[in-house]
Protein backbone atom coordinates (compact mmCIF):
# COMPACT_ATOMS: atom_id res chain seq x y z
CA UNK A 1 0.00 0.00 0.00
CA UNK A 2 1.03 3.50 -0.63
CA UNK A 3 2.11 5.62 2.04
CA UNK A 4 0.30 8.57 2.82
CA UNK A 5 2.07 11.92 1.63
CA UNK A 6 2.51 14.13 4.19
CA UNK A 7 0.84 17.63 2.08
CA UNK A 8 1.36 21.35 3.79
CA UNK A 9 -1.21 23.47 2.11
CA UNK A 10 0.07 27.16 2.94
CA UNK A 11 -2.66 29.63 2.53
CA UNK A 12 -6.07 28.48 2.62
CA UNK A 13 -7.93 30.94 -0.33
CA UNK A 14 -9.76 29.83 -3.53
CA UNK A 15 -6.50 27.71 -4.34
CA UNK A 16 -5.46 26.28 -1.56
CA UNK A 17 -9.10 25.67 -0.21
CA UNK A 18 -9.86 23.82 -3.27
CA UNK A 19 -6.45 21.74 -3.11
CA UNK A 20 -7.53 20.30 0.08
CA UNK A 21 -11.70 19.91 -1.02
CA UNK A 22 -10.25 18.64 -4.13
CA UNK A 23 -8.59 15.62 -2.07
CA UNK A 24 -10.58 14.95 1.02
CA UNK A 25 -11.31 11.79 1.34
CA UNK A 26 -8.63 10.25 -1.21
CA UNK A 27 -6.95 8.67 1.18
CA UNK A 28 -3.55 9.66 0.03
CA UNK A 29 -2.63 12.67 2.01
CA UNK A 30 -2.44 13.53 5.39
CA UNK A 31 -3.16 17.32 5.25
CA UNK A 32 -1.25 20.53 7.59
CA UNK A 33 -3.70 23.82 6.90
CA UNK A 34 -1.90 26.77 7.32
CA UNK A 35 -2.92 30.00 6.90
CA UNK A 36 -2.06 33.40 8.92
CA UNK A 37 -5.67 34.33 9.24
CA UNK A 38 -7.29 32.57 12.01
CA UNK A 39 -10.82 33.04 11.30
CA UNK A 40 -9.40 31.80 7.88
CA UNK A 41 -8.35 27.90 9.81
CA UNK A 42 -11.42 27.96 11.89
CA UNK A 43 -13.87 27.41 8.66
CA UNK A 44 -11.54 25.38 7.21
CA UNK A 45 -11.26 23.17 10.76
CA UNK A 46 -15.48 23.20 10.59
CA UNK A 47 -15.24 21.80 7.51
CA UNK A 48 -12.71 19.04 8.72
CA UNK A 49 -10.43 19.87 5.76
CA UNK A 50 -7.23 19.09 7.14
CA UNK A 51 -5.34 16.54 9.91
CA UNK A 52 -3.78 19.90 11.57
CA UNK A 53 -4.65 23.46 11.82
CA UNK A 54 -2.23 25.92 12.53
CA UNK A 55 -1.30 29.54 11.95
CA UNK A 56 2.55 28.63 12.84
CA UNK A 57 4.32 28.46 9.89
CA UNK A 58 7.44 26.44 11.48
CA UNK A 59 5.18 23.94 12.52
CA UNK A 60 3.59 23.90 9.02
CA UNK A 61 6.24 22.55 7.15
CA UNK A 62 8.87 21.03 9.16
CA UNK A 63 7.52 17.61 8.70
CA UNK A 64 5.83 18.32 5.25
CA UNK A 65 7.20 15.73 2.45
CA UNK A 66 4.96 18.60 -0.16
CA UNK A 67 4.68 21.70 0.73
CA UNK A 68 1.93 23.93 -1.94
CA UNK A 69 2.33 27.35 -1.11
CA UNK A 70 -0.87 28.81 -2.20
CA UNK A 71 -0.28 32.58 -2.24
CA UNK A 72 0.32 35.44 -4.86
CA UNK A 73 3.47 35.61 -5.89
CA UNK A 74 5.53 37.55 -4.07
CA UNK A 75 3.89 36.38 -0.79
CA UNK A 76 4.67 32.90 -2.23
CA UNK A 77 8.45 33.38 -2.78
CA UNK A 78 9.22 35.75 0.76
CA UNK A 79 7.44 32.64 2.46
CA UNK A 80 9.39 30.02 0.97
CA UNK A 81 12.68 32.35 1.31
CA UNK A 82 11.84 32.82 5.07
CA UNK A 83 11.39 29.02 5.78
CA UNK A 84 14.02 27.57 3.54
CA UNK A 85 15.83 25.94 6.73
CA UNK A 86 12.69 24.78 7.30
CA UNK A 87 12.01 22.28 5.29
CA UNK A 88 12.47 18.74 6.06
CA UNK A 89 15.93 17.13 3.68
CA UNK A 90 13.89 15.41 0.73
CA UNK A 91 10.70 17.82 0.81
CA UNK A 92 9.17 18.99 -2.70
CA UNK A 93 8.22 23.03 -2.04
CA UNK A 94 5.41 23.72 -5.12
CA UNK A 95 3.49 26.83 -5.53
CA UNK A 96 0.81 27.88 -7.70
CA UNK A 97 1.57 31.18 -9.13
CA UNK A 98 0.72 32.40 -12.59
CA UNK A 99 3.82 33.94 -13.21
CA UNK A 100 6.95 31.72 -13.14
CA UNK A 101 10.03 33.68 -14.24
CA UNK A 102 9.80 36.00 -10.87
CA UNK A 103 9.36 32.84 -8.79
CA UNK A 104 11.99 30.49 -10.37
CA UNK A 105 14.86 34.09 -10.40
CA UNK A 106 13.83 34.49 -6.69
CA UNK A 107 13.83 30.73 -5.34
CA UNK A 108 16.15 28.71 -7.39
CA UNK A 109 19.46 30.70 -6.24
CA UNK A 110 18.63 30.16 -2.87
CA UNK A 111 17.04 26.73 -3.04
CA UNK A 112 18.61 24.41 -0.29
CA UNK A 113 20.60 21.16 -2.14
CA UNK A 114 18.36 18.54 -0.41
CA UNK A 115 15.13 20.64 -1.09
CA UNK A 116 13.71 20.44 -4.61
CA UNK A 117 10.93 23.17 -5.62
CA UNK A 118 8.58 22.45 -8.53
CA UNK A 119 7.52 25.82 -9.71
CA UNK A 120 3.94 24.94 -10.72
CA UNK A 121 0.56 27.14 -12.63
CA UNK A 122 -2.59 25.11 -12.31
CA UNK A 123 -4.85 26.85 -15.11
CA UNK A 124 -8.23 27.41 -12.95
CA UNK A 125 -9.88 30.06 -11.32
CA UNK A 126 -12.97 31.84 -10.30
CA UNK A 127 -13.62 35.52 -10.32
CA UNK A 128 -14.21 35.73 -6.53
CA UNK A 129 -11.26 35.12 -4.33
CA UNK A 130 -10.81 33.64 -0.71
CA UNK A 131 -11.70 30.65 0.87
CA UNK A 132 -15.73 30.80 0.95
CA UNK A 133 -15.35 30.61 -2.98
CA UNK A 134 -12.78 27.15 -2.79
CA UNK A 135 -14.17 24.30 -4.65
CA UNK A 136 -13.07 20.65 -4.53
CA UNK A 137 -13.90 20.63 -8.61
CA UNK A 138 -12.14 23.46 -9.68
CA UNK A 139 -9.46 21.84 -10.93
CA UNK A 140 -11.21 19.35 -12.88
CA UNK A 141 -10.16 18.70 -16.44
CA UNK A 142 -7.37 21.46 -16.04
CA UNK A 143 -4.15 22.22 -17.64
CA UNK A 144 -1.60 21.56 -15.13
CA UNK A 145 1.48 23.36 -16.24
CA UNK A 146 5.13 22.46 -14.82
CA UNK A 147 7.66 25.02 -15.71
CA UNK A 148 10.21 22.23 -14.95
CA UNK A 149 11.84 19.46 -16.75
CA UNK A 150 9.69 16.10 -16.47
CA UNK A 151 12.93 14.12 -14.41
CA UNK A 152 13.41 16.97 -12.48
CA UNK A 153 13.39 16.22 -8.44
CA UNK A 154 9.93 16.16 -7.21
CA UNK A 155 8.37 16.78 -10.27
CA UNK A 156 6.59 13.10 -10.05
CA UNK A 157 4.95 13.41 -7.16
CA UNK A 158 3.54 17.32 -7.87
CA UNK A 159 1.98 15.24 -11.32
CA UNK A 160 0.43 12.58 -8.76
CA UNK A 161 -0.59 15.34 -6.69
CA UNK A 162 -2.20 17.41 -10.28
CA UNK A 163 -3.35 14.22 -11.27
CA UNK A 164 -5.01 13.78 -7.66
CA UNK A 165 -6.88 17.32 -7.92
CA UNK A 166 -8.47 16.10 -11.35
CA UNK A 167 -6.23 17.86 -13.59
CA UNK A 168 -6.78 16.89 -17.42
CA UNK A 169 -3.74 17.22 -18.67
CA UNK A 170 0.18 17.84 -16.90
CA UNK A 171 2.46 20.04 -19.53
CA UNK A 172 5.95 20.38 -18.54
CA UNK A 173 7.05 24.08 -20.19
CA UNK A 174 10.11 25.90 -18.69
CA UNK A 175 9.64 30.05 -17.24
CA UNK A 176 10.37 32.08 -19.83
CA UNK A 177 7.65 29.90 -22.35
CA UNK A 178 5.05 29.78 -19.62
CA UNK A 179 4.97 33.38 -19.32
CA UNK A 180 4.86 34.24 -23.03
CA UNK A 181 2.18 31.96 -23.37
CA UNK A 182 0.32 32.73 -20.28
CA UNK A 183 0.70 36.69 -21.36
CA UNK A 184 -1.70 36.02 -23.97
CA UNK A 185 -3.92 32.82 -23.16
CA UNK A 186 -4.69 34.16 -19.56
CA UNK A 187 -3.68 37.70 -18.75
CA UNK A 188 -4.45 39.50 -22.22
CA UNK A 189 -8.53 37.94 -21.70
CA UNK A 190 -8.27 39.09 -18.37
CA UNK A 191 -7.11 42.86 -19.58
CA UNK A 192 -9.61 42.52 -22.37
CA UNK A 193 -11.99 42.08 -20.10
CA UNK A 194 -11.70 45.36 -17.66
CA UNK A 195 -10.89 47.37 -21.28
CA UNK A 196 -14.24 46.46 -22.37
CA UNK A 197 -16.08 47.08 -19.22
CA UNK A 198 -14.18 50.64 -19.24
CA UNK A 199 -15.75 51.59 -22.41
CA UNK A 200 -19.69 51.01 -20.66
CA UNK A 201 -19.10 54.52 -19.62
CA UNK A 202 -22.49 54.51 -17.52
CA UNK A 203 -24.60 52.78 -19.91
CA UNK A 204 -27.22 49.91 -18.41
CA UNK A 205 -26.60 47.15 -20.46
CA UNK A 206 -30.20 45.24 -19.10
CA UNK A 207 -32.47 46.11 -22.25
CA UNK A 208 -29.24 45.38 -24.25
CA UNK A 209 -26.72 42.11 -23.48
CA UNK A 210 -26.25 39.62 -25.34
CA UNK A 211 -24.64 35.80 -24.86
CA UNK A 212 -21.10 37.67 -26.59
CA UNK A 213 -21.30 40.75 -23.64
CA UNK A 214 -21.27 37.87 -20.65
CA UNK A 215 -18.50 36.15 -22.22
CA UNK A 216 -16.15 38.96 -23.04
CA UNK A 217 -16.94 40.88 -19.36
CA UNK A 218 -17.11 37.59 -17.49
CA UNK A 219 -13.56 37.82 -15.79
CA UNK A 220 -13.79 41.93 -15.00
CA UNK A 221 -15.21 41.16 -12.14
CA UNK A 222 -11.62 40.78 -10.76
CA UNK A 223 -9.37 40.59 -7.87
CA UNK A 224 -7.48 43.66 -8.25
CA UNK A 225 -4.66 42.84 -6.03
CA UNK A 226 -3.61 39.64 -7.10
CA UNK A 227 -4.01 40.14 -10.91
CA UNK A 228 -1.94 43.87 -10.91
CA UNK A 229 0.62 41.75 -9.05
CA UNK A 230 0.56 39.42 -11.82
CA UNK A 231 0.01 41.99 -15.04
CA UNK A 232 2.92 43.96 -13.70
CA UNK A 233 5.33 40.51 -13.22
CA UNK A 234 4.88 39.87 -16.80
CA UNK A 235 4.98 43.26 -17.84
CA UNK A 236 7.26 42.62 -21.01
CA UNK A 237 5.25 39.79 -22.32
CA UNK A 238 2.03 41.82 -21.83
CA UNK A 239 2.53 45.24 -22.56
CA UNK A 240 3.50 43.94 -25.87
CA UNK A 241 0.63 41.44 -26.35
CA UNK A 242 -2.03 44.68 -25.03
CA UNK A 243 -0.21 46.90 -27.97
CA UNK A 244 -0.84 44.25 -30.77
CA UNK A 245 -4.30 43.88 -30.28
CA UNK A 246 -4.91 47.47 -29.76
CA UNK A 247 -3.50 47.90 -33.43
CA UNK A 248 -5.91 44.62 -34.22
CA UNK A 249 -8.68 46.95 -33.17
CA UNK A 250 -7.44 50.03 -35.06
CA UNK A 251 -6.91 48.17 -37.95
CA UNK A 252 -10.49 46.73 -37.69
CA UNK A 253 -11.79 50.19 -36.64
CA UNK A 254 -10.39 51.71 -40.14
CA UNK A 255 -12.01 48.56 -41.99
CA UNK A 256 -15.31 49.64 -40.32
CA UNK A 257 -15.24 53.03 -41.08
CA UNK A 258 -14.50 52.70 -44.59
CA UNK A 259 -17.71 49.92 -44.89
CA UNK A 260 -15.01 47.89 -46.42
CA UNK A 261 -16.73 44.78 -46.22
CA UNK A 262 -14.46 43.10 -48.21
CA UNK A 263 -11.74 43.33 -46.00
CA UNK A 264 -14.15 42.95 -42.95
CA UNK A 265 -15.06 39.46 -44.52
CA UNK A 266 -11.61 38.47 -45.20
CA UNK A 267 -10.61 39.69 -41.69
CA UNK A 268 -13.08 37.43 -39.95
CA UNK A 269 -12.57 34.30 -42.17
CA UNK A 270 -8.76 34.31 -41.28
CA UNK A 271 -10.52 34.65 -37.14
CA UNK A 272 -12.72 31.68 -37.91
CA UNK A 273 -9.61 29.66 -39.52
CA UNK A 274 -7.24 31.09 -36.56
CA UNK A 275 -9.72 29.17 -34.52
CA UNK A 276 -9.92 26.21 -36.08
CA UNK A 277 -6.17 25.80 -35.74
CA UNK A 278 -5.85 26.88 -32.28
CA UNK A 279 -4.62 23.65 -30.95
CA UNK A 280 -2.79 22.32 -33.74
CA UNK B 1 -60.32 30.55 -28.96
CA UNK B 2 -57.88 32.81 -30.37
CA UNK B 3 -57.77 32.77 -33.86
CA UNK B 4 -54.71 31.04 -35.57
CA UNK B 5 -52.22 33.20 -36.61
CA UNK B 6 -51.16 32.85 -40.20
CA UNK B 7 -47.22 33.23 -40.10
CA UNK B 8 -44.55 33.22 -43.10
CA UNK B 9 -41.13 32.31 -42.13
CA UNK B 10 -38.99 33.95 -45.07
CA UNK B 11 -35.66 32.29 -44.79
CA UNK B 12 -35.41 29.02 -43.08
CA UNK B 13 -31.47 29.30 -41.72
CA UNK B 14 -30.76 29.78 -38.08
CA UNK B 15 -32.73 32.13 -37.50
CA UNK B 16 -35.80 31.45 -39.26
CA UNK B 17 -35.71 27.69 -38.82
CA UNK B 18 -35.50 28.31 -34.76
CA UNK B 19 -38.45 30.14 -34.90
CA UNK B 20 -40.47 27.36 -36.87
CA UNK B 21 -38.93 25.54 -34.26
CA UNK B 22 -39.70 27.16 -31.15
CA UNK B 23 -43.65 27.51 -32.41
CA UNK B 24 -43.79 23.99 -33.03
CA UNK B 25 -46.42 22.45 -31.72
CA UNK B 26 -47.48 25.92 -29.71
CA UNK B 27 -51.26 25.42 -31.63
CA UNK B 28 -51.50 29.38 -32.13
CA UNK B 29 -49.86 29.76 -35.74
CA UNK B 30 -50.18 28.17 -38.83
CA UNK B 31 -46.93 28.63 -40.54
CA UNK B 32 -45.70 29.51 -44.58
CA UNK B 33 -42.20 28.51 -44.70
CA UNK B 34 -40.21 30.13 -47.50
CA UNK B 35 -36.78 29.81 -48.65
CA UNK B 36 -35.01 30.15 -52.18
CA UNK B 37 -33.17 27.20 -51.19
CA UNK B 38 -35.36 23.67 -52.00
CA UNK B 39 -32.80 22.03 -50.28
CA UNK B 40 -33.75 23.66 -47.04
CA UNK B 41 -36.92 23.54 -47.94
CA UNK B 42 -37.38 20.14 -48.03
CA UNK B 43 -35.27 19.05 -44.59
CA UNK B 44 -37.76 21.32 -43.12
CA UNK B 45 -40.49 19.48 -44.64
CA UNK B 46 -38.81 16.59 -43.45
CA UNK B 47 -39.29 17.91 -39.88
CA UNK B 48 -42.55 18.99 -40.41
CA UNK B 49 -42.27 22.52 -39.18
CA UNK B 50 -45.04 23.96 -41.35
CA UNK B 51 -47.49 23.60 -42.69
CA UNK B 52 -46.96 25.05 -46.02
CA UNK B 53 -43.73 24.87 -47.72
CA UNK B 54 -42.82 27.15 -50.81
CA UNK B 55 -40.10 28.88 -53.19
CA UNK B 56 -43.16 31.42 -54.33
CA UNK B 57 -42.62 34.45 -52.32
CA UNK B 58 -45.92 35.70 -53.41
CA UNK B 59 -47.73 32.82 -52.47
CA UNK B 60 -45.51 32.87 -49.27
CA UNK B 61 -46.73 36.09 -48.00
CA UNK B 62 -49.88 36.89 -49.41
CA UNK B 63 -51.87 35.40 -46.92
CA UNK B 64 -50.12 35.86 -44.20
CA UNK B 65 -51.06 37.88 -40.85
CA UNK B 66 -47.55 38.02 -40.06
CA UNK B 67 -44.51 38.04 -42.47
CA UNK B 68 -41.24 37.27 -40.35
CA UNK B 69 -38.39 38.52 -42.51
CA UNK B 70 -35.13 36.04 -41.60
CA UNK B 71 -32.60 37.05 -43.68
CA UNK B 72 -29.58 39.10 -43.60
CA UNK B 73 -30.30 42.96 -43.43
CA UNK B 74 -29.92 44.07 -47.19
CA UNK B 75 -32.03 41.18 -48.69
CA UNK B 76 -34.02 41.35 -45.77
CA UNK B 77 -35.16 45.22 -46.90
CA UNK B 78 -34.92 43.99 -50.88
CA UNK B 79 -37.55 41.25 -49.83
CA UNK B 80 -39.72 43.50 -48.17
CA UNK B 81 -39.44 46.31 -50.42
CA UNK B 82 -40.05 44.20 -53.62
CA UNK B 83 -42.96 42.11 -52.26
CA UNK B 84 -44.64 45.17 -50.90
CA UNK B 85 -47.74 45.09 -52.99
CA UNK B 86 -47.82 41.49 -52.26
CA UNK B 87 -48.70 41.58 -48.46
CA UNK B 88 -52.71 41.42 -47.46
CA UNK B 89 -54.24 44.83 -46.34
CA UNK B 90 -53.69 44.50 -42.80
CA UNK B 91 -50.31 42.23 -42.75
CA UNK B 92 -47.39 43.00 -39.98
CA UNK B 93 -44.10 42.79 -41.31
CA UNK B 94 -40.91 42.24 -39.25
CA UNK B 95 -37.48 41.46 -39.07
CA UNK B 96 -34.44 39.76 -36.77
CA UNK B 97 -31.87 42.25 -38.44
CA UNK B 98 -29.05 43.10 -36.00
CA UNK B 99 -28.80 46.99 -37.37
CA UNK B 100 -32.32 48.83 -37.25
CA UNK B 101 -31.56 52.35 -38.91
CA UNK B 102 -30.69 50.53 -41.98
CA UNK B 103 -34.16 48.55 -42.29
CA UNK B 104 -36.08 51.49 -41.27
CA UNK B 105 -34.79 53.80 -43.13
CA UNK B 106 -35.18 51.96 -46.29
CA UNK B 107 -38.60 50.38 -45.62
CA UNK B 108 -40.57 53.31 -43.93
CA UNK B 109 -40.63 55.85 -47.00
CA UNK B 110 -42.49 52.37 -48.77
CA UNK B 111 -44.38 51.13 -46.20
CA UNK B 112 -48.00 51.28 -47.81
CA UNK B 113 -50.88 52.77 -45.54
CA UNK B 114 -52.39 49.46 -44.83
CA UNK B 115 -49.46 47.63 -43.75
CA UNK B 116 -47.34 47.66 -40.12
CA UNK B 117 -43.66 46.89 -40.48
CA UNK B 118 -42.50 46.27 -36.59
CA UNK B 119 -38.59 46.40 -36.79
CA UNK B 120 -37.48 44.35 -34.34
CA UNK B 121 -34.45 41.88 -32.85
CA UNK B 122 -33.87 39.17 -30.58
CA UNK B 123 -30.58 39.07 -29.26
CA UNK B 124 -29.92 35.14 -29.62
CA UNK B 125 -27.51 33.17 -31.82
CA UNK B 126 -24.78 31.02 -32.38
CA UNK B 127 -21.63 31.08 -34.01
CA UNK B 128 -22.52 28.90 -36.75
CA UNK B 129 -25.15 29.44 -39.18
CA UNK B 130 -27.54 27.78 -41.43
CA UNK B 131 -30.82 25.96 -40.84
CA UNK B 132 -28.92 22.50 -39.41
CA UNK B 133 -28.00 24.98 -36.59
CA UNK B 134 -31.18 25.99 -35.68
CA UNK B 135 -32.92 25.62 -32.14
CA UNK B 136 -36.30 25.74 -30.92
CA UNK B 137 -34.72 26.93 -27.63
CA UNK B 138 -32.67 29.58 -28.83
CA UNK B 139 -34.75 32.36 -27.70
CA UNK B 140 -35.34 31.06 -24.48
CA UNK B 141 -34.84 34.52 -22.21
CA UNK B 142 -33.38 36.26 -24.78
CA UNK B 143 -33.75 40.38 -24.66
CA UNK B 144 -36.74 40.83 -27.94
CA UNK B 145 -35.82 44.19 -28.59
CA UNK B 146 -38.50 46.34 -30.80
CA UNK B 147 -37.70 49.56 -32.41
CA UNK B 148 -40.80 51.04 -32.31
CA UNK B 149 -42.97 52.54 -29.83
CA UNK B 150 -45.22 50.09 -28.42
CA UNK B 151 -48.63 51.53 -29.21
CA UNK B 152 -47.42 51.63 -32.67
CA UNK B 153 -49.46 49.06 -35.65
CA UNK B 154 -48.52 45.42 -35.34
CA UNK B 155 -46.55 46.03 -32.02
CA UNK B 156 -49.12 43.60 -30.46
CA UNK B 157 -48.73 40.87 -32.71
CA UNK B 158 -44.76 41.13 -32.72
CA UNK B 159 -44.68 41.32 -28.83
CA UNK B 160 -46.67 38.17 -28.64
CA UNK B 161 -44.67 36.12 -30.92
CA UNK B 162 -41.55 37.03 -28.88
CA UNK B 163 -42.94 35.64 -26.01
CA UNK B 164 -44.72 32.88 -27.69
CA UNK B 165 -40.94 31.96 -28.96
CA UNK B 166 -39.66 32.18 -25.32
CA UNK B 167 -38.10 35.95 -24.68
CA UNK B 168 -37.25 36.74 -21.76
CA UNK B 169 -38.18 40.59 -22.32
CA UNK B 170 -39.45 42.61 -24.74
CA UNK B 171 -37.84 45.99 -24.78
CA UNK B 172 -39.23 48.93 -26.96
CA UNK B 173 -36.49 51.27 -28.50
CA UNK B 174 -35.54 52.94 -31.04
CA UNK B 175 -33.60 52.44 -34.38
CA UNK B 176 -30.93 55.19 -33.28
CA UNK B 177 -31.12 53.96 -29.56
CA UNK B 178 -30.56 50.47 -30.63
CA UNK B 179 -27.25 50.50 -33.39
CA UNK B 180 -25.68 52.88 -30.44
CA UNK B 181 -26.11 49.67 -27.75
CA UNK B 182 -25.79 47.03 -29.70
CA UNK B 183 -22.58 48.78 -30.94
CA UNK B 184 -21.05 48.09 -27.79
CA UNK B 185 -22.73 45.21 -26.72
CA UNK B 186 -22.75 42.99 -29.67
CA UNK B 187 -20.84 44.36 -32.14
CA UNK B 188 -17.84 45.40 -30.24
CA UNK B 189 -17.60 41.89 -28.42
CA UNK B 190 -17.55 39.81 -32.09
CA UNK B 191 -15.02 42.49 -32.89
CA UNK B 192 -12.76 41.53 -30.08
CA UNK B 193 -13.16 38.16 -30.40
CA UNK B 194 -11.54 38.08 -33.87
CA UNK B 195 -9.08 40.71 -33.16
CA UNK B 196 -8.10 38.55 -30.21
CA UNK B 197 -7.44 35.31 -32.47
CA UNK B 198 -5.77 37.17 -35.13
CA UNK B 199 -2.85 37.79 -32.25
CA UNK B 200 -2.32 34.18 -31.82
CA UNK B 201 -0.02 33.93 -34.93
CA UNK B 202 -0.04 30.13 -34.74
CA UNK B 203 0.75 29.42 -31.80
CA UNK B 204 -0.79 26.49 -30.17
CA UNK B 205 -3.10 26.77 -27.40
CA UNK B 206 -4.02 23.82 -26.23
CA UNK B 207 -1.76 23.24 -23.24
CA UNK B 208 -1.98 26.38 -22.02
CA UNK B 209 -5.49 27.49 -22.32
CA UNK B 210 -8.02 28.16 -19.52
CA UNK B 211 -11.58 29.40 -19.25
CA UNK B 212 -10.62 33.11 -20.15
CA UNK B 213 -9.63 32.28 -23.58
CA UNK B 214 -12.28 30.31 -24.07
CA UNK B 215 -14.79 32.97 -23.27
CA UNK B 216 -13.42 35.86 -25.36
CA UNK B 217 -12.42 33.97 -28.41
CA UNK B 218 -15.86 31.97 -28.81
CA UNK B 219 -17.84 34.16 -31.07
CA UNK B 220 -14.43 34.44 -33.29
CA UNK B 221 -15.66 31.51 -35.11
CA UNK B 222 -17.61 33.84 -37.27
CA UNK B 223 -19.91 34.03 -39.87
CA UNK B 224 -17.94 36.36 -42.11
CA UNK B 225 -20.70 37.53 -44.42
CA UNK B 226 -23.09 38.27 -42.07
CA UNK B 227 -20.79 40.54 -39.54
CA UNK B 228 -19.29 42.04 -42.15
CA UNK B 229 -22.93 43.50 -43.09
CA UNK B 230 -23.84 44.17 -39.83
CA UNK B 231 -20.77 46.20 -39.34
CA UNK B 232 -20.37 48.01 -42.45
CA UNK B 233 -24.38 48.95 -41.74
CA UNK B 234 -23.52 50.72 -38.26
CA UNK B 235 -20.16 51.60 -39.34
CA UNK B 236 -20.29 55.24 -37.28
CA UNK B 237 -21.04 53.75 -33.79
CA UNK B 238 -18.85 50.63 -33.93
CA UNK B 239 -15.49 52.38 -35.42
CA UNK B 240 -15.68 54.66 -32.23
CA UNK B 241 -16.23 51.99 -30.28
CA UNK B 242 -13.16 50.00 -31.23
CA UNK B 243 -10.86 53.25 -31.14
CA UNK B 244 -12.26 53.91 -27.65
CA UNK B 245 -11.35 50.44 -26.60
CA UNK B 246 -7.95 50.58 -28.29
CA UNK B 247 -7.58 53.83 -26.50
CA UNK B 248 -7.92 51.53 -23.09
CA UNK B 249 -5.55 48.74 -24.57
CA UNK B 250 -3.03 51.53 -24.66
CA UNK B 251 -3.66 52.84 -21.59
CA UNK B 252 -3.43 49.93 -19.40
CA UNK B 253 -0.45 48.50 -21.72
CA UNK B 254 1.72 51.46 -20.31
CA UNK B 255 0.50 51.13 -16.72
CA UNK B 256 2.10 47.28 -17.24
CA UNK B 257 4.85 48.34 -19.36
CA UNK B 258 6.01 50.89 -16.33
CA UNK B 259 5.04 48.03 -13.77
CA UNK B 260 2.79 50.43 -11.87
CA UNK B 261 0.86 48.20 -9.56
CA UNK B 262 -1.20 50.86 -7.70
CA UNK B 263 -2.54 52.59 -11.15
CA UNK B 264 -3.28 48.96 -12.39
CA UNK B 265 -5.56 47.76 -9.29
CA UNK B 266 -7.09 51.30 -9.17
CA UNK B 267 -7.88 50.74 -12.96
CA UNK B 268 -9.34 47.11 -12.64
CA UNK B 269 -11.29 47.96 -9.23
CA UNK B 270 -13.42 50.51 -11.37
CA UNK B 271 -13.92 47.44 -13.85
CA UNK B 272 -14.73 45.07 -10.73
CA UNK B 273 -17.38 48.17 -9.90
CA UNK B 274 -18.99 48.67 -13.79
CA UNK B 275 -19.15 45.04 -13.72
CA UNK B 276 -21.62 45.62 -10.87
CA UNK B 277 -23.46 48.84 -11.90
CA UNK B 278 -23.81 47.46 -15.40
CA UNK B 279 -27.71 46.75 -15.04
CA UNK B 280 -28.90 49.82 -13.28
Amino acid sequence: MAEIVKLSIIGFGLMGGSIAKALRGSGKYSVTAYDADAAVLKKAEEESLADVYTPDALRAVKDADIVAVCLYPRAAVDFILWNMEAFKPGAVVTDICGVKRLVCDEILPHLRKDVAFVPAHPMAGREKKGFAMSDGGLFKGCNYLIAADEKAPGVEAVKKLALDLGAGRVVFTDPEKHDAYIAYTSQLPHAISCAYVQCMGGRSLIDHAAGSLKDVSRVADINAVMWSELFTENADNLSAECERLAGELLTLGKQIANRDAKALEGYMRTSAEAMEKRNE
